[in-house]
């Protein structure tokens, strides 16, 4: 291993602390699972499982290292021509889903890459981003995640914060259902044009700011009391969530087409999820409301 | 549209009413919703779901018809130079879901293809078949599906069962859980080979013989008492449903990609299901039997 990937590895295992420390903080009711686990063509993995709590229903912070001789082509869509090579990778992965339906989920990743052919100086880049996955749609939340965002991403560039919001929103949109999985975040891959140092440094700010974006959201909306309707409500959008990553997410493909752990990758999904045929909210609704005003892009920083 | 065309259509929506009306006397507590619909690219369909009944917690009978410029690349593995031609597709495709845990997930689907430019005499190809899905296995019923099977294929030839029954097992597989859908049953695709008369006499035989060989099932688990726990296990049993049908399914896939109506096509996804992390059923219990004795490729004709 490279000096790179050991100091990359460090900081996401600290990472991986640093998030699931903060979800028990906020809900000490919950139970935690943890699992080593190593996978058989190389590398492995410790996923942290939080269940069962007031407030996060299922949560998952996982940390995996896989490396093998043949880059999955999920794995880069920039650099198509590394898809089979000798390749090493590490990341961080959260998916936390919350009781209450008016605590949106969310989703935070950090991933670093290394590949090529033995001889060859290694092709490198970070990937990654967070993103807010509302039930019931609030404008006040909404704003502060993606003010969260944009200020981690001022050092690094005018464009950055617009750059790869938009590209979150391009990225986490099903076709099937023309409407983005969520209100958005940031969202970046193949990221090497700043130089390690610089690009390292902007996947550590992301994967740190997640939770302090995320948590007073949930602080804000955790006692809210609901009602069965909107549980019903949360759990058929999460059947959104379920089409989203099994249909169209490149990280669960990666994770499949890698040999990954089954178990792991699928701590993603949702706990309890409903599908009903060709249900539409009522018109003027919260519920219609949250597809017409906020799984579409906008423009989150303006006035 | 050729005349074959016209005639598979009319049989394929009397099996489309055979098939309703069958689940219907099963079950008339269930609530039936039908909609016709328009593709924008070329054709539609009717769909038909039962909901909500004492039987059956959610089904569909669907007949489509699809037609357009370019065949969409998951349409035909066997001859991969059709794709992007101009085709039209017509099928039925059935999904019940079951409420009580000991009634098993069935699944029937068949189609007819023609695909081929302007001035080209169109290659054509049946395909579908029917497979059983138990959360809970039954030797009795698991023999009496495949028994039925194996004698609608007898008069098409004497490998006719073993070649489709095989090819159902590798199709409904899942290979990040290692395990089969369900107990299989038959699968067939491209099938052109005995002449048209004759695959069409094929398709038609297995489309009606699916409900003689489901129902006989249902009625004889229907009334058996099940327990909060079997309901537990019967929605994680339907995760795996979920995973095959949004990450390997190609029926699912073809759906999605040439354009369908998406709340027909995700009919078959069960109304409620859960994931829970890294459940492991009881060693020696009913839920271990299902996977290690029913979830594996067997003879289920050997005495």
């Amino acid at each position: 291993m490279d000096s790179r990937v050991l100091r990359v590895r460090e900081w996401l295992r600290a990472l991986q602390d640093r998030v699931l420390e903060a979800f028990v903080r906020e809900d000490p009711t919950a139970r935690l699972t943890e699992d080593a686990w190593e996978r058989p063509g190389g590398g492995g993995g410790l996923t942290r499982v939080i269940a069962d709590g007031e407030v996060f229903e299922r949560g998952a912070v996982n940390f995996s290292q896989v490396h093998g001789d043949t880059l999955p082509p999920a794995a880069t869509r920039q650099r198509p021509e590394l898809a089979g090579r000798p390749f090493h990778a590490l990341g961080v992965s959260v998916v936390v889903h919350p009781l209450n339906p008016r605590v949106p989920t969310s989703h935070c990743n950090v991933r670093y890459f290394t590949a090529g052919a033995p001889g060859e100086i290694p092709a490198w880049w970070f990937g990654g981003g967070f993103d807010l996955t509302p039930c019931y749609g609030f404008e006040s939340d909404t704003r502060d995640w993606h003010r969260a965002a944009a200020a981690l991403c001022e050092e690094f560039g005018d464009d950055v914060y617009s750059r790869f919001k938009e590209w979150c929103d391009r990225y986490f949109f099903l076709p099937h259902r023309n409407e983005a999985r969520g209100v958005g975040g940031l969202f970046f891959d193949d990221l090497n044009e700043w130089g390690f140092d610089r690009c390292e440094r902007f996947a550590r700010r992301v994967g740190n700011g997640y939770v302090d974006a995320y948590l007073p959201i949930v602080r804000r909306r955790r006692a809210t009391p609901w009602t069965e309707r909107e549980r019903d409500f949360q759990l058929l959008r999460r059947g959104r969530y379920v089409e989203f990553n099994l249909v169209h997410d490149r990280g669960t493909l990666f994770g499949l087409q890698s040999g990954g752990r089954t178990e792991s990758i699928l701590t993603s999904l949702p706990p309890l999820v409903r599908w009903r045929y060709d249900w539409q909210p009522a018109p003027g609704s919260a519920e219609a409301t949250l597809v017409e005003q906020f799984l579409r892009p906008r423009d989150w920083l303006a006035a």
